[in-house]
């Protein structure tokens, strides 16, 4: 029998068509990605050509006698918004209200290696990575005007990207998305009835049901949720009660490195390297330590389109049943 | 200079990134559907293979010597939501809540050709297909416990779809999507602030501007949104004040078939037969006579995928200008 699920953190609905349902295994071979090459002449991000790609903004350099980066940052070339814009609104005929493109774009460029997807990586490698993101994060929240901070990643051509060098990005505006704030609303409406923070309740209620549990460590939960809006989708929430990603100290990023490659690497060989986008769900910014929010990870691997029913509704129809799908990914070893 | 636009019927934000900018036509080609056929023997919607199908809820009969049906109607042989499930709702520890997947998910086969796409049907085969989308909905609206119907058509590969054999879905669910009712706390607020209905006045503001236009007739208007959340978003829209498509009128409907042919063909023409999306925006079963709201058509071609960012920040990066595409489309000839 099929249900129909509520997201307990925007009370969207979700159906979980089990009618409609596919075998895991039937996700797999979705992938077009080439091998791991070192290096590739034309690759703006590959080392060497960095006059192909804008200064950067952030580089760990390697300590080995060649020197090198391991990590680089620097703004888009092709920006979704600039930090050159203004930050005007504009109101046309009471109806149309606008702004300015205003912000932050940037490209974390993940290794110097044109194709060491992150789920290959050690754990040193990714810790990197995931540094990058909250030393840039804190950067740019001391900058006027940044509201929000967008932190994300598009592996593989469905999932919207047809750069193959592992890269993230990072998108700083001045405005909160109202997705957020609809979020936020639910958040705050259940902290005011049961003076408990929604998405603490939320793990400890995946923790203790058990059957959606892919890994449970001493700081980190990563589960498949109850009402997940697409197969395998996938979160990774601290225990520690933090509303922001840039509050985690460098002893706990160590264990969500950690945590974080042995997902990604299940989730690479479960479904044969799947085209995923990845996002860190966020406080705005300013709101750091709210009690009412916990921020978290989450992947999407794309193995399904959304289709007219999921933009009329706004509901998602998942063809996987949760359950089934974290019973999966528990069995895939690393 | 990029923008970023509020959606006055959502209050979601969009990022009109013209530095990203494409010209309307890089977004042709991307169509890998056949020529038309008449007939397929393997086609489960093609004359002759009814009992490849469930039975008809409702079939339009052709008036010609050799009988047959020109639209026919039967439920989803794989839906997402049934009408045998009960309709209980049930609470998991206080935060996971459920319900049985009730309610009816119909197929609606628009012509007993295998690939004549609604494009390049005549004015009484659109009307046929619409007319069909009033009658189940009218039927199933006064079904006990249905509170809302979608009403969907998935064009292509890349819009969710792999059956070629034109048809439209329909969905009715004793839920009323959470995104509706959104939409509806900024359509009533605005009402109770103008004493005007949102959905007419930004009709108006579009026809004033002029810019986004595609075509005005005297019954309907087709534009490309101010905030588009995607290239070449379309929408038409009723110059009567009605909630519900339900009530439109027969007369009307001939004009409405007419309009969204043109519509549908100048894409077909333009960007030479893309995959798309169409959704009837529609108001919830029983609310059909708020003054508040419009119902209307909304196209979306599958030009581009959504990422990370649009998963992270339910913000859409548009990369066209909807003034440009609509300029575009009013040159397509038809």
């Amino acid at each position: 029998m099929s249900e129909i699920r509520q997201d307990p953190t925007t009370k969207e609905w979700v159906i979980i068509a089990t009618e409609r349902r596919k075998r895991p295994s039937d996700f797999m071979h979705r992938s077009s990605k080439t091998e791991t090459v070192g290096f590739l002449r034309s690759c703006p991000f590959c080392p060497g050509n960095e006059n192909m790609a804008t200064p950067a903004v952030l580089e760990y350099i390697t300590d080995s006698s060649k020197g090198g980066w391991r990590v680089r940052v620097f703004s888009n070339k092709f920006p979704a918004v600039t930090p050159d814009a203004g930050n005007f609104r504009k109101v046309e005929q009471n109806m149309f209200l606008s702004l300015d493109a205003w912000g932050h774009h940037e490209v974390i460029v993940e290794s110097p290696t044109h194709n060491k997807h992150i789920a290959l990586m050690n754990d040193t490698e990714v810790s990197d990575v995931l540094s990058a993101y909250r030393d840039r994060y804190t950067a740019l929240a001391q900058t006027p005007n940044v509201k929000s901070i967008i932190i994300f990643k598009n592996h593989g051509l469905a999932a919207g990207t047809s750069v193959e060098h592992p890269h993230s990005q990072l998108v700083a505006t001045t405005i909160v998305p109202r997705h957020m704030r609809i979020k936020y609303d639910v958040a705050i409406s259940y902290y005011d009835d049961n003076s408990h923070c929604l998405y603490a309740d939320l793990r400890d209620s995946e923790l203790e049901a058990g059957t959606r549990l892919i890994t449970a460590t001493a700081k980190f939960v990563v589960f498949h949720p109850f009402a997940s809006h697409r197969p395998f989708e996938t979160w990774i929430m601290p225990l520690a009660n933090q509303a922001s990603f840039s509050q985690i100290g460098d002893e706990d990023m160590h264990y969500l490195a950690k945590v974080l490659r042995i997902t990604l690497l299940k989730l690479h060989r479960g479904l044969e390297n799947p085209d995923f986008n990845l996002v860190i769900e966020n406080s705005p910014v300013g709101e750091e330590h709210a009690d009412f929010y916990l921020w978290h990870i989450k992947i999407i691997p794309r193995l399904t389109e959304t289709a007219g029913f999921e933009i009329g509704s706004g509901i998602f129809i998942n063809t996987a049943l949760p359950e089934e799908t974290a019973r999966f990914m528990r069995d895939v070893e690393v």
